[in-house]
């Protein structure tokens, strides 16, 4: 129950789990120009909706009185965060965050289940004799021979990620002749060669993108990614794959169900 | 089997997880002058060791004679990700990043296990009228009071995170009265209230700081950080409480254990 103790809450938790505006302005009371704008430019985003343009720099500079610089240090974090995101040469408003599940699921049937359409185009596919570290990751002996598979991964038609895996040629031999790279790859080691997968440990962070990763991705350089390292098993608890997947912070959040 | 078509691995995954260095070369060949110096300044990383000063920014401009500014902005983006970070006045060596489980156990425990202690300081525990969408999430009428504790989070002496937690009064009446905001408030609901998780819905993503979580947190505008969305409920599938974390990106990652 209510008492008159109570104020309203000061940090309301919108849905789409943004962070909430007022918790941007510190004790202070000293808000920063460029974040006073923010705060003002998100509501006009509501307004204006998904993949509508948004108005010139000049035009923004114009309406609420600050420099341009302010503006563009405003719309650099709007884009940072996946609210703006560059449609040929403007800036619109973006969608929400694709939201991949945490799961022993490929990025295919992820991408699939929040209605978009998943795609992946080769970079590299090469053999190569396999580094210590990652042969003792993999229950090999270094120098064995493993595959690189290097694909940039898209949503619709947006490139929004970039994902390096590691497995052992022994386990696939046949994989430059009978994959197609444009495939699901979960889906030839189901259906081409019986092989399941029993678990998987994961680590994520955010990294920021390389130059090369930046240039593959398309995204400004410095962009903060989320990298998730995998290392999977088959259920006999033998490791499958060593995987580096660099997804967008501004395009996608992971979820995960915790049990007790 | 080693054939001799096989060359070594380009893009060796280092133990620690970070980008390796030669992942970062874009195909053109052209490295930015800022990246050139950081592939250098990485191996001077590991020489020196955790906690150990950098070279002044003038002394590795004539070393590896670049501009003043080219060591700048490779610092920026070593600092970003944690490599480096400030302790006084000046630059030293960062550890590891912390490996925070993803699972039912609080900050409190998972900062122990690996060896560091946790700490909490309180900004502010207060009640409110909870609103519409949050109620929804809690399972209460809007209106019905709630809870609001804030605490930033400690590892060691270094301030790490920012913590917000949401639960209904109903839940925990005497929570102003009877709970040390220095502890872990886990600890707490299963001691003192007897309290227990079912389980939790949690959502990642990788935002900016806003200037007041900055100021909190101690770290520069704009640092790409950690947010956690958590949704946990009691064994009876209740909604028990709500919660949005915030880890600094350059001092955590996150792991979890998925099974098939």
């Amino acid at each position: 129950m209510a008492t008159s103790r109570e104020s309203t809450v000061p940090y309301e938790i919108p849905a789409d789990g943004a962070a909430p505006v007022r918790a941007g302005i510190p004790e202070h009371g000293r808000v920063p120009k460029y974040y006073w704008l923010k705060a003002r430019i998100a509501p006009l985003l509501e307004e204006l909706g998904e993949g509508e343009p948004l108005p010139t720099e000049r035009e923004l500079a114009l309406r609420y009185e600050v420099a341009r610089e302010t503006v563009r240090q405003a719309l650099r974090e709007l884009l940072l965060e996946g609210r703006l995101r560059r449609a040929g040469r403007g800036t619109v408003v973006a969608g929400p965050k694709l939201e991949q599940p945490l799961a022993l699921a490929s990025y295919t049937e992820g991408v699939r289940k929040q209605g978009r359409v998943p795609g992946r185009t080769l970079i590299g596919l090469s053999r190569h004799a396999c580094p210590g570290d990652l042969a003792r990751e993999l229950g090999i002996a270094p120098g064995d021979s493993i595959w690189h598979l290097e694909r940039v991964l898209f949503a619709d038609d947006e490139r929004v990620g970039l994902e390096s895996t590691y497995i052992a040629v022994a386990r696939v031999p046949d994989l430059s002749r009978d994959f197609d790279p444009d495939s699901s790859f979960y889906g030839y080691l189901r259906e081409r060669l019986g092989l399941r997968f029993g678990d998987a440990d994961e680590r994520l962070e955010t990294v920021l993108a390389t130059p090369r990763e930046a240039l593959l991705i398309g995204t400004p350089p410095a962009l903060p990614m989320l990298l998730i390292h995998r290392l999977s098993r088959d259920p006999a608890g033998l490791p499958l794959e060593r995987v580096r997947a660099l997804y967008r912070g501004d395009r996608f959040s992971f979820s995960v169900h915790l049990h007790g």
